[in-house]
């Protein structure tokens, strides 16, 4: 199995992806909120790339029950019901409903990766999850940081870096290319306080500086989740084995 | 200081290097050549982004006392009297000439970031020396990896790291963005043996399966060259007080 990483959107053409397993990291926030809303009901997610076409799309389809979701530059939209923060997207609030979402890096990330044969959402949160069932398909991987506007960052480049270390763990043949190697080397390197890491990036100390320490938080807690978000249709759902295994997990709490 | 560090040509456009101070790396093997060169006594080197252009400057310009050097996919170019092997770049042939170098990544680098106020090319053959002179500088500084064909290089990436770790000897008031501290971390985790670092590359392994073993003995040397290539009016040139101080040298030596 190949593992590639790509630190930037801006490496890869759409068309790089066609029939690629591809795995997009936002883990501020974009990965973090979609594995939130997945894991608190929310009937699926629309990653789109515009802010105009978000608007256009919660207008007619999805039959009404819908939300508008998003940022830009960290701050919620005017408009729209919710910002970019996984603490918004409760379980009383998404559940059935289908999110449109739209997100400087992460949406844009996930769109421009739409050729994929299987295109699979990661954060810190369900990173165990996402390792199990990539092990799974057995096929090469692309790994696709959502970064900063275009630019390398550092927290989705550990959390490929940790995905890949979980990977590892289940099988031990992987070929890594230089990025990978990389990604792999500085998750040992920064990945032993997820918190910490993230309140030192650039984003991080942004989202701090806007108040947003609670959702740092929420985003560095490892495998809190066992979602694996899978995009198809053009909108993002829950694994259809996922969804079941989640379910008999319920039911097992519940009995 | 600030540091940033672009691991590949893509992120940034053409005029995001006006009045900067930038410093591009390609290790294997276009800053290595470059800096061989200067070394021999090369008059200059011109970096050009393409063949055709190569061709074009070689025949009226520089008073026939030209050479034309570069290589495609690691091959020398038919034609051409050079390849990219810095071993081909002695004194004997060298000496006094102005060598016209096109390479697949790094003179292309070099050519977009042409509108910098400072460009400097660094190896890790004359890291010492160029972080010297950016530290008397005292400029922020933008490192431009050459990367290959657009994506993330480890040996590019791990020289940036070498260079700040040495500009952070005498600067200890370094404020270094994501990449940059990625960088410093991957110089940290691989740089202890160059050369086995470099042979384990994506490129390191090309060059070996192509024969090019003995240039990636030479590129691994650590501050082999007190030289710093300076790039003003689209040619590469010695610094003029470089110039200087190693006529002194040779001088002493003499002595």
């Amino acid at each position: 199995m190949k593992i590639n990483v790509l630190f930037t959107p801006v490496i890869a053409d759409d068309l790089y992806f066609t029939g690629k397993t591809t795995v997009v990291i936002d883990v501020l926030r974009a990965s973090s909120t979609i594995v939130a809303a997945l894991q608190n009901g929310a009937k699926e997610i629309v990653p789109v790339g515009t802010v105009e076409f978000a608007v256009k799309v919660s207008g007619g389809m999805f039959g009404g029950q819908t939300l508008l979701g998003g940022e830009r530059n960290t701050k919620k939209i005017e408009g729209f019901a919710l910002g970019n923060s996984p603490l918004e997207y409760g379980q009383e609030i998404v559940a059935g409903k289908s999110i449109i979402l739209y997100t400087t890096n992460g949406t844009k990330a996930i769109v421009k990766a739409k050729f994929s044969s299987g295109l699979f959402i990661c954060a810190f949160n369900n990173i165990a999850a996402v390792a199990k069932h990539l092990v799974f398909l057995d096929n090469d991987i692309e790994i696709q940081c959502a970064g900063r506007s275009n630019n390398f960052s550092m927290e989705d480049t550990i959390c490929a870096g940790k995905l890949i270390s979980e990977i590892e763990k289940i099988n031990t043949e992987l070929s890594l290319t230089d990025s990978a190697k990389a990604s792999l080397a500085l998750s040992k390197s920064f990945g032993r306080s997820i918190f910490k890491m993230l309140a030192e990036t650039e984003h991080g100390k942004l989202l701090f500086e806007n108040g947003f320490e609670d959702d740092i938080k929420y985003c560095s807690k490892l495998n809190s989740s066992e979602v694996v978000p899978y995009f198809a249709g053009n909108v993002i759902k829950l694994l259809p084995e996922n969804g079941l295994s989640l379910m008999n997990e319920k039911e097992n709490i519940a009995n």
